[in-house]
């Protein structure tokens, strides 16, 4: 027990960064349409996936099947994953004759605490064909008994790091980011503080999967990120994070916020490129990356008014920038990131066209 | 499966009558010290029923101890019963030399969907020896896979009943509640519509758990009734209805709610006797009742003040009289509630005095 109880006896979380709840305007409910692009191009490879690699032998001696979503936020796209998920395993026990044999499921939706779970919980599928439970805290640490989960699951989360990395914010180090809140526009230094933080993140979330997935066990990760050929001056969020910032800056200049708030605030989201994904599952040696494919572009439909994508920008960081600045800065913010966009709506292809979403499926290794 | 799937395709919920969520001067987490008091009380009864009935032969087949509060609402009440629970499962195993076997903890706390577990979420105590998740759904239906649970517990939760008996609303019924809001001061149709309910509600609730609960699992209920002696014009709350019912009918002469909103409006809450509960688990066979003790009675102080006794009420019937007469009579109902009491406070001690809370362990029946 000495072990399991170290793991679990500090439940403290990192710094958490949920999307905006409820479903007003500007909720992520109302605003991840974005994301539903990757969940839709995803299906048929979680399809493929669990229909080649998930172990059925080794599922039989348990009468439940458990799912976890990571990151879920508060729905519709973690309900649309999970579906996709049942359905496929429910296909692969009837491709083997196992229709009697089906197991129960029991999903767990995880994300962090300050999560909507009343949001997500009154938004579950009246028709859903498994038992639901909602799993509050960081994925960067231990969230679930050992060996109980068979199916780890994970769409855009994982570019959120556990927290800022300090040195970033240190007025002292040679890694401060003065007058920037993101790496990507940055320097060198601020570049590998990021990095580094990076591959701390990635080596406790293995470990604690490691853990806690059953053996015969599958993982799919779905990740927005780089190509590994890709610098980071032209990383996801490039574009967005240099506009939110120099309006930050604007809003310094006229006195609503001050510029020492500015340094202080650095969004914790980084693009890892399949390669850097590649490198952390071979350190951690738990897992066997069975598949490592990108996803099919999802241009941004030219047709999609500007104040749609501003609205998208909002749900996703509206949080993080609300728990620094105050929820009072947030339409004047977001006013002036929308005028910046229409006054040189041009700049939008510059960062986004070069970033991918890659899908990897993990198995664990026997013991 | 498809066993399973009925049981799992429809999740639609009974009505649900949640706590005051919060942390505001009338929610649950600031006013449930009186049902702290049966927490306080059942701690040892429980320790014993561990001692005695657990069977650890049956559990060292599992490396995971998994415990479901049903109608956790929101804490802190649900966090000391869980600790309380999971300190004696771990004293069984060293009273028996199985200090390197002691499973891993997981809790589950299930309450409504409409609970406030955003509120719960945050509450869970930093330093807890086990993994959390949240249920969301009515446990008068399945919760839970098969065989997954080893210890219930619920503490105040099953005198809400799943829903108010149509009949006591119904206008063409005999057993229509005209002008009253509780079967405790009504005619003995009332009371029998309320009977039936309750009978329908527990061989739900006990044919649930028996599905779920695992091989050698325990069951703990602490259910705030009456004596089977008790006549149910006597019954627990009889007092609180009658004085909310005549507030309620003053406010219909003065026209803030109408009198028809009044006769429709009955609360879902039943007293059951230890004779009732014994004939329940008799006719759904699965359980054994292992032990069936009254709680020592934890008087209402004379010391606390009128003000503070009103605002238990409130925070736990505040939820049920919103979603039926809307949140802006709460402030007036409750302020001439409180008046009526100031003005007899002797009615206090004629219903109280008599209500019971009684402890039931129960446990699985061998297939």
């Amino acid at each position: 027990m000495a072990a399991a109880e170290d793991e679990t006896s500090n439940f403290s979380e990192p710094e958490a960064h949920p999307m905006s709840g409820g479903d007003g305007p500007n909720s992520y409910a109302n605003n991840s349409t974005l994301q539903k692009g990757a969940v839709d191009s995803a299906k048929e490879l979680i399809s493929k996936a669990v229909a080649e690699k998930l172990d059925t032998d080794v599922l039989l001696s348990s009468n439940t099947f458990r799912v976890a979503d990571l990151g879920c936020s508060v729905g519709p796209n973690t309900f649309l994953s999970v579906e996709n998920i049942l359905e496929a395993v429910e296909l692969k026990y009837q491709s083997q004759g196992l229709n009697s044999q089906i197991p129960e499921f029991q999903v767990f939706f995880n994300d962090h605490t300050l999560n909507d779970f009343n949001k997500l919980f009154y938004s579950l599928p009246q028709n859903r064909r498994y038992y639901a439970a909602g799993v509050p805290g960081s994925f960067y640490g231990r969230l679930f008994p050992n060996g109980s989960i068979n199916f780890f699951h994970s769409s855009y989360a994982l570019q959120w790091l556990s927290r800022v990395p300090k040195e970033v914010v240190d007025k002292n180090s040679p890694a401060w980011n003065k007058g920037r809140i993101h790496y990507s526009d940055s320097t060198d230094e601020v570049v590998r503080a990021y990095e580094a933080q990076h591959a701390e993140d990635m080596e406790c979330f293995l470990n604690a999967r490691a853990q806690e997935i059953a053996e015969g066990g599958l993982m799919v990760l779905i990740i927005p990120g780089n190509p590994n050929t890709l610098l980071h001056s032209n990383s996801m969020g490039h574009v967005t994070f240099q506009l939110i910032g120099s309006c930050l800056m604007d809003m310094a200049r006229k006195g609503v916020v001050s510029e020492e708030e500015v340094d202080a605030y650095n969004v914790p989201l980084y693009a890892m490129t399949p390669q850097e994904l590649e490198a952390a599952v071979e350190r951690n040696e738990h897992f066997n990356l069975e598949k490592l494919e990108t996803l099919p572009q999802v241009p941004i439909p030219r047709t999609v008014p500007l104040t749609q994508l501003a609205s998208h920008v909002r749900a996703a960081f509206e949080g993080v920038i609300k728990q620094h600045f105050g929820e009072e800065i947030l339409d004047e913010l977001f006013d002036l990131y929308l005028k910046k966009l229409e006054d040189q709506p041009s700049i939008l292809t510059s960062g986004t066209s070069t970033a991918i979403n890659f899908l990897a499926v993990l198995k664990r290794k026997a013991n």
